[in-house]
């Protein structure tokens, strides 16, 4: 991501199913593979308070592989040989040992790496790579690391994280739309947009200026409502696009769903 | 970003941008529309040291357009009218009005509000958009922002920002290139990789598992080596690649380029 190289997808997977389950993601963070960034990047989440921290790569065997390490030491706790951790890699390696893809069954210090958690953390199961996943409980927060690569993140985070998240975040409803704005420019929609959210407290407007196409400006207004009732959320949301869709008239524009 | 419907594009491209001209992406980081998170966000990077804070949108006119508030309160100074930033938006509404783009041509609140820089800031013209860019002085560090609109992003950095980014960034030479190790687990790879980078301490050697294609592990090398001289930098280079590629047929795996 540093280098422009990679679009860091896996953040925005995590956002994605995070919000879906009514979780409220707060901040993404890039670092490099350096041992002080990664943990002063978890300290600092720590002290914001954040609930949950993700970290996502650098639970491999390569040296540049040091998120354990940089959560170890933003929480001050040693790494030590997690067993429960150092079972699940041997189960793989005898696993690829007899298909043929591993040449030697040695552990050596590179793979038991891979084990070594910080201490109390509990190892998260693995089904589609080698190393497992990490949980940690800090006081009442949680930290929880996933590997890079997209298909081993996305297998341990659904079949092991996501119940644990889900039983943490409350059940609200959330429902969305799209209006698309032409020929009013944004600083005229402006107020239009603060007037409904002062009238509508449950409903969030997000306007994305998309620039212009063939001199007509073009407006996204992403529209967010969330509450506990679905049937309340539904009908609040039908009545705010009805209005803005009559001031955009109103303002000389155009406005479609 | 944070609920997942939008990749962070604009943050690839100044990281690219900026390691093309030699420069170091430290962190990136994605926030909320959020007083307190923007302004802690650039706190922290403060505090942290860095040289140059690059944000991107948030300086438009609607309400969630926060930025500037944001970074205002990071360094504690006051919300001014610039008259020069102030100049170039009754420029831009001039010509939306002559054009027939706008209907009035009002200042309302939300149009000033484009203009209201940090104390002491310096606006940088914005050739696509309405809202200009900001840089800001503080003490050896600076900060810049830019619109989220990607067009406006590009024009303000490429044209505006980058001749300054570029007088405070050495000159460096970097190369770059990619070995695609087969039929070899990254495990088995790792000390292979360490081996290399102690013997070459101008080379740094980064490895993506890539999952694997019908049984057989694929692992991404990516080589970067950095220096002062392009001629010797490129004869490095090239003997880094030799040296992987027999080490990885010595696995019994195979290396292609």
């Amino acid at each position: 991501m540093l280098i422009g190289k990679v679009v860091n997808t896996n953040a925005n997977w995590l956002a994605k199913k995070i919000t879906e389950i009514g979780g409220f993601v707060r901040r993404i963070t890039d670092v490099r593979d350096d041992l002080s960034e990664i943990s002063s990047a978890v300290r600092e989440a720590l002290k914001r308070g954040t609930e949950w921290i993700i970290t996502s790569g650098g639970l491999g065997p390569t040296f540049d592989d040091m998120t354990l390490n940089g959560v170890a030491k933003a929480i001050k706790r040693p790494l030590k040989l997690n067993k429960q951790a150092y079972q699940m890699l041997l189960e793989k390696y005898k696993e690829m040992f007899e298909r043929g893809i591993l040449k030697s069954l040695d552990i050596t210090p590179e793979r038991r790496k891979m084990a070594e958690l910080p201490a109390g953390a509990i190892p998260l199961r693995n089904r589609v790579g080698t190393a497992p996943g990490v949980l940690i409980k800090f006081g009442r927060q949680r930290i929880a690391c996933l590997p890079g690569v997209p298909a081993e993140l996305m297998d341990i985070f659904e079949n092991e994280l996501l119940p644990i998240i889900q039983k943490s975040i409350k059940r609200v409803y959330t429902t969305e739309r799209v209006l698309i704005a032409k020929d009013v420019i944004e600083s005229a929609l402006a107020p239009v947009i603060k007037e409904a959210m002062s009238k509508h407290p449950e409903v969030y407007i997000k306007s994305h200026p998309k620039g212009r196409e063939s001199g007509v400006s073009i407006i996204e207004l992403h529209i967010t409502a969330t509450a506990k009732s679905s049937e309340r959320i539904e009908k609040e949301m039908e009545q705010v696009v009805q209005e803005l869709k009559e001031k955009i008239v109103a303002l000389g524009g155009t406005a479609e769903q």
